[in-house]
């Protein structure tokens, strides 16, 4: 993809470019709009704008050598003969990631649907009732069949929830030592274990824990239910003794199979942490899936990523909305204890969903055919002389084949089947909901090819399940799981929560930093087809040579984008790609025998994360002051590299920074770092207002993280799927991800696997793919300057009315713009909260607020905004100006007034009206077509926390 | 399909079934929820209900021999296996279907959205704006480019289009004598045309026009442009000479080129018909696709289709609603003057949308590019020595290759294109919006292999447009063709239209007769796959085995079901379906040397539509009286048959009848009608409450249209595509309709095409394919049952509250019930009219209004809605009842109440409230959670249809 001379064959097209190219798609504002704008900022051209906005010290000289624009229909077919280069065989390789059947009301109004994937993450709970519903929903069904009372909200996948749960027991526990591993747990859960636990100084043992817990000192023990073997272990008397010792007991435990067996709470376990990927979530190669986690009572405080609650609003109606967010890592920065930002809400609602669809009985119903099918296996198996190494199983077979695994795989692949290869003596076969009768046969054939007189499938056969370990206990009691049975009920579900909310496909969604840009369809399209989203992270590479190619031109892209020298797609989130960068450094320095680098200078305005993934990479972290100006302060620099210097690790920063300015000093400021042997880390967050202009690398930075979900049109879910590769120069590269079952995935010197899957969350990289490809290197540069410019022109539009924060060369900004609030609310005691939920009367979702400044809005409009829309949001921002005016003019009471009381239902207009403004300057700000109505008015956040409720509550308790 | 024998390697599941088989997803109560309401009804079983609903007199005795039931993800695989068996080449063959880019916000979110595609046809303008303003700009797109002042809302494809051009000219034309078509219009074209004229007693004379008029009587004159050759004719002076004899023009315009070339209007025609598909609208293997008409001022009310229009709200504001509806055949019955009754919504929506996202730029630089390929193309194989048969063209180039075209076309195809055999000695080759440069130089080669020497093709050669045809004129100049064309603009567009309008993803639509159920997202999906997708309709047979095999199967399904001989599913709409019925009656009674056999017996409680099915298929029409109880008088059907004894061609009924009963005499009615000789055409409408139960053919019928939009389960699309195969006896089986391009579609003694493709709109039939597959018999028999049910559940609630008109045996309905408000009118003044609005208060679409019988409604309410919203329904119209109750009683004003002034807008609740009700009753009598707000107040019909204005108004003019 970098090189457009390996791609001259389809260089037709650009002698006879076809109308209409996808540049113009994507980028929002006409040429005859840009124009306009750009005559409001005060140029003459965007190369002039350009110019003027990015000092020239940091721009590249030369243009991106990426292939030239494609048209949307020829990137499909790009597309398809990629995916025809992958070949879908049923998987029953099992580990985690197990074939299942997305129902196609879900599939399509879901995960197709941009009222779904476009939103944006709850944090304004009030336009955003249809999804957190959702997410009570999945925590409801995982604390349900986990048998455990909390659950949140989601978390990045299976491997960092048991990361996340070792954390928590450290946290937690009295007991200091070890944290102690079962080896019959997933092999890529236990690797990401040991990649989180070596920075923090955890010693991880790992040992067969079958016979009891071994000597030692443990704070916290992890087990898998069923065992990675498929073995069915009684796991109590382990959790008695480890309780015994002080120790936490998370469990790993498979939802399905929970359907079944006595669940994780009933065995005591203080947490149980696993996928929701079995639950209707397509394989993806590996993702994106919903990991969860779940608790015990008195750990919910505890809990890392987020927590949807149960609230009230002003009315005392009640109302959902993120609880205990000061939890969070962003709130936490250096002190916090997880740096899970990105959870992955949509496939966590296409599981919870999956639930509601099927209910507690049609789950039971496919766990019961998923073992009987295996009860079926292994009964013939043993019928013709195999051994099964154990008696009791869920879905997971081991057969014993000394000598013949490889041949038997063989075979089976021949016959369309991928098998797990445990040993050269041993196949593991997992069944799973997709799997027939048919396929158990030709599994039987594998193991003995030739066969005649073939053993009868027996489809009464009895249950291979220990019988002290059968469930009794009922779940997923709540009328939500009873209701939306038909298709039609669940079409209408899910059409009626989605229109709570507002995403994307009905409004901007001016949040700085997050570039919430276009998610094109064209790049949308590919990721539920089966050959992207039917194959196993761990399939054989001769079957995925279509995804292989794609993530190497991904990363090769990536890199003649950033300038490094390598990339890994790896990390499933923003922090996970932080912490694989800031690994990466770590190891760097041990190489070169300066294990004593362990200082992390981080500006003041820097995203929270940072702090906390640096913490996670066992850093400690030194604050760097700011200037007035939102500079980062180069004399605090050099003074606190001064008093660092010999432990100076690295130096996180943003650019353009976290004020939305192009700071000059950026490559000064990198100089002074490698002239005291640090590393720069330059976080990619901002990206955006870089493509095409500016090289990460050529700036002096080492190692970046990117937004695929931000800079490259992964759509943000409504708080995730996100994905977050890093970039590094030559010298970090032998310090990249990697992963214990694909030597594929990363170099062998590698700090080991970030997350679960070999190329983390490969399912959605053809969405970026196809977004470089559509757009090619004059697009993306254009994208760029228009966003700089759709920023500038809101800017200027405004400051009459807002003081614009900070600014860079020639008084402009990068991307995006801060406006201070803090004179209003000093005056009129308007704050910026009241600003957000006001604009929800506008019909708009709410910049972000008070970060990185307190008592501020950061607006980022990215490219794909039009001047109808940025002119539709500034006057909104004006007039609500002018709302602000008149309670400084006393002319509306200081309380009572539209911005306090926003936002306004439509339920507020019916019956007296006690306001001292009219009903219609309360609803109708901004018109009276196609009104968004919030669903409750202005949610309260702290009797939520006081009053934690994280699971469905009766229906009666709310619904009105 | 039809023999389960023949699927026997497909019953592994049937023994271990997958949990949540489709048919419980389909069918909307719960076995639970049945229960209740059986016995709600007052039965013990479905059963028992069945027995008593269902005269055994019609009961069939044998289940339906269909394959059982599969799963959604079985049915998937199977249909992409059929899918893999059609090959995709690029079409060049032109003749009226071209190569398109959909846009993929397009067709993700048009038709892949429910919002749109189970939209109901816009007869309740105030819940259908969004879709009603969609119709109007593509009235305003057909106006502009044809440059005729006014344009309908689509026809069923250009074949059938140029047919009621041809019956428009009839009835205007002073002249009379022959219609006069040119030989160089396409030839299904000409074929539909003379299908149509021939029952009508209107002589065809085709001729070549290019020299001028032969001489004769003509009343009408049809052209196509460019021609079916790629010729570019001024048509002025055969225009001139036609006016002159007193005939109208019409002319077959393309839309594309009409971007580039002076448009009929222009030219002095009349009328100008065609299709849009190449606005976006995929091939699949020729439709659906939207066909157009546009007229000449002064006939805008002989205009046949819908026409939307714009009038005012009670309040004065604009409101969108279909003009002149009195014009339309279920008003107008025996003396309307077309059949036309559905139209192609969906499609005109997306090309639409197309001309909205590209604009009057984006298209003529998309027809520059595809005439630059055009005269590329021929550039160079004059250069090589080849005769091109035309000098001047717009997209399509003749080539002479005496005594080669076959094995050019043969070549052709080798390299992946298919060309247009025109005869022996002549290709053809038509560009299109996908050609690319590569085909161009592909097809070259297929004329001469083995060049070395190739010529240059050049991009700046001159235009091949005759420079007195190219078009000056402006088009698209609204600024709704100007607003939308960044991909986040144009998916904002299309939520918004979508959320002002009700479809089946947020309420049942409970229309007696159009069987609004549900349409699965599994049986959806395949039709946008490309194999389907991008099929041309005149593709080499075995290109398309895929498709054969799926209609084969598709028409053998029908047949079991139905009892019939043979099924052709070639008409496009139910009332093609009942005219090529009707044709087959016609053709065989000529056959049989019975000429005079040409009236039509229709009760008169039939559908309008069978009038003006009859009065196109040349027969007379006599009326049947009905009985008090509804049911067909049959001392009546004896009188009139007696009268007519000898001219007696065919008795129509509705089985179960129009008033939604089972009716016992059927089989006697059938009897007395063979008996004289006469044939039984049952039309198919009522089909939902006999599928599984009774098959027409035993009930003595000869030919029935069924409804595959209705029955199963392709979408209304808000008002099209349908689909009406007929079913036939083995002795009407000669006398199907067949296709001139395509001997596979039909008889050679078959009555020639009744739509412009051999096989329809097959690119939707794979929705009903799925669905039979995946209900398989025992599902299809239940859905019966339970639409019995339901309608019988409702009837039963609301029976207390609303006289229920008709039943039949037992006091029961069939699979819907008309309730009687007369008495409640007489007494309060409240009309039918009145409640159907107060219904959308309380979020529901209105069931049918006054048909059958005035001043009733009609309810169907489908197997797939569950018990809640049957609750829901009854609910509403219960506490309507009380409404009129107060009414009644005088605690409501007669005029001044929420019935009278429903719908209530959100706007009316701001400002002063002068009703005597409450605002709270006014919006919200259905409480407050997820309600629906009509964007409009009750419209004005009349006003708007004595101010006609059916293209886009000035936005000025009507936006806020």
């Amino acid at each position: 993809m970098t090189d457009p001379h390996k791609s001259s064959h389809h260089t037709d097209t650009a002698t006879s470019e076809r109308p209409g190219r996808f540049a113009t798609r994507h980028i929002g504002p006409r040429p005859e709009e840009q124009a306009k704008m750009l005559a409001t900022v005060g140029y003459g051209s965007l190369e002039e704008l350009t110019s003027a906005a990015v000092p020239g010290s940091i721009r590249s000289a030369a243009p991106l050598r990426l292939s030239p624009a494609r048209s949307e229909d020829e990137v499909l077919a790009e597309l398809r003969a990629l995916a025809r280069r992958n070949r879908v065989l049923t998987s029953m390789i099992g580990l985690g990631y197990y074939g299942t059947v997305t129902p196609p009301v879900i599939r399509r109004n879901v995960l197709e649907n941009p009222a779904w994937y476009t939103a944006y993450t709850p944090y304004q709970p009030e336009i955003s009732q249809g999804r957190l519903e959702a997410l009570l929903n999945f925590q409801t069904m995982v604390a349900d069949l986990t048998g455990l009372p909390i659950a949140n909200a989601s978390l990045l996948d299976e491997g960092t929830a048991a990361a996340e749960a070792m954390a928590l027991a450290r946290r937690v526990s009295k007991a200091s030592g070890a944290f102690l591993v079962d080896a019959d747990c997933f092999p890529q859960t236990i690797a990401v274990v040991q990649t989180r636990a070596e920075p923090l100084g955890i010693p991880v043992v790992v040992a067969d824990l079958s016979g009891g817990l071994p000597e030692g000192d443990f704070f916290g023990v992890l087990v898998q239910y069923p065992g990675s073997s498929g073995a069915l272990r009684d796991w109590r008397p382990v959790v008695e003794q480890a309780h015994e010792r002080g120790a936490l007991v998370a469990v790993a435990a498979d939802l399905l199979a929970l359907t079944l067996l006595r669940p994780p709470g009933e065995l005591g376990a203080d947490i149980a942490v696993g996928t929701t990927q079995r639950f209707g979530v397509p394989l993806g190669f590996g993702g994106p899936h919903a990991g969860y986690m779940a608790v015990r009572t008195g750990l919910e405080r505890q809990l890392p990523g987020r927590l949807v609650g149960v609230s009230i609003d002003v009315d005392g109606n009640p109302a959902y909305r993120l609880a205990l967010q000061t939890r969070e890592q962003h709130i936490r920065r250096e002190k916090a204890t997880s740096n899970i930002c990105t959870a992955q809400v949509l496939l966590a609602v296409v599981a919870s969903m999956y639930a509601v669809y099927h209910g507690p009985e049609g789950l039971r119903a496919i766990a019961q055919r998923v073992h009987q099918h295996a009860v079926m296996l292994a009964n013939a198996l043993r019928a013709l002389g195999f051994a099964t190494v154990h008696d009791t199983f869920f879905d997971t077979v081991l057969v014993r084949m000394p000598g013949g695994a490889d041949a038997v795989l063989e075979r089976a692949r021949q016959a369309g089947i991928n098998l797990r290869r445990v040993d050269a003596d041993t196949v593991g076969v997992s069944c799973d909901e997709t799997t027939t009768r048919q396929e158990i046969d030709r599994v039987v054939r594998a193991f003995q090819p030739g066969l005649d007189e073939y053993p009868e499938l027996s489809e009464d056969a009895a249950p291979a399940l220990p019988a002290a370990q059968v469930r009794t206990s009922a779940y997923l009691t709540h009328p939500v799981f009873h209701r939306y049975h038909s298709e039609t009920a669940m079409l209408r579900y899910l059409r009626r929560l989605s229109d709570r909310d507002l995403a994307l496909d009905r409004t901007m969604i001016p949040l700085g930093s997050c570039t919430m840009k276009l998610n094109a369809a064209a790049e949308m399209e590919p990721i539920t087809w089966p050959e992207f989203a039917d194959i196993h992270p761990f399939a054989p590479a001769d079957q995925v040579e279509g995804y292989l190619e794609l993530i190497r031109q991904l990363e090769s892209a990536l890199a003649e984008i950033t300038g490094y020298d390598a990339v890994s797609v790896q990390p499933n989130a923003g922090s996970q790609g932080e912490l694989a960068g800031l690994l990466a450094v770590r190891a760097y320095h041990r190489a070169n025998g300066q294990e004593q680098r362990d200082v992390c200078l981080i500006p003041s305005s820097a995203h929270g994360t940072n702090a906390a993934s640096a913490v996670m990479a066992g850093m400690r972290v030194v604050v760097v002051r700011c200037r007035e100006n939102g500079d980062v302060d180069v004399d605090d620099l050099r003074a606190k590299i001064e008093q660092h210097q010999d432990r100076l690790a690295v130096l996180m920063v943003t650019y353009p920074s976290t004020h939305g300015v192009f700071e000059e000093a950026i490559t000064e400021i990198c100089a002074l770092v490698h002239a005291a042997g640090g590393q720069v880390y330059v976080d990619g967050a901002n990206l955006n207002a870089l493509v095409g202009l500016a090289k990460l690398a050529e700036l002096g930075a080492d190692v970046s993280h990117l937004n695929l979900h931000k800079t490259f049109c992964i759509p943000h879910g409504g708080g995730g799927p996100g994905v977050g590769p890093i970039g590094v120069r030559a010298h970090l590269a032998p310090y990249l991800p990697n992963h214990p079952l694909q030597p594929l995935a990363g170099p062998a010197t590698g700090v080991g696997p970030v997350s679960a899957a070999p190329w983390g969350s490969a399912g959605i990289l053809p969405i970026s793919w196809a977004y470089l490809r559509l757009m090619g290197p004059e697009g993306l540069r254009a994208a760029t300057q228009v966003a700089v410019l759709n920023a500038n022109y809101v800017a200027k539009r405004l400051a009459p009315h807002y003081p614009v924060l900070y600014t860079g060369p020639n008084g402009l900004v990068a991307h995006e713009c801060i406006i201070d609030l803090r004179p209003i609310t000093k005056e009129t005691g308007v704050t910026v909260e009241d600003v957000a939920k006001r604009l929800i009367d506008y019909g708009f979702h709410a910049p972000t607020m008070s970060f990185p400044v307190a008592g501020t809005l950061m607006i980022e409009p990215t490219e794909s905004e039009d001047l109808a829309e940025l002119d539709r949001f500034c006057d909104a921002m004006i007039a609500i100006k002018g709302e602000i005016d008149r309670i400084a003019a006393g002319e509306l009471d200081r309380v009572d007034n539209p911005l306090k009381q926003a936002p306004h239902t439509a339920a507020m207009l019916v019956g007296d009206w006690n306001h001292p403004y009219s009903r219609e300057e309360a609803v109708f700000p901004a018109g009276v077509a196609d009104k968004y109505w919030p669903p409750v008015r202005r949610i309260q956040g702290a009797y939520g926390d006081r009053n934690l409720m994280c699971a469905c509550p009766p229906m009666d308790a709310y619904h009105g």
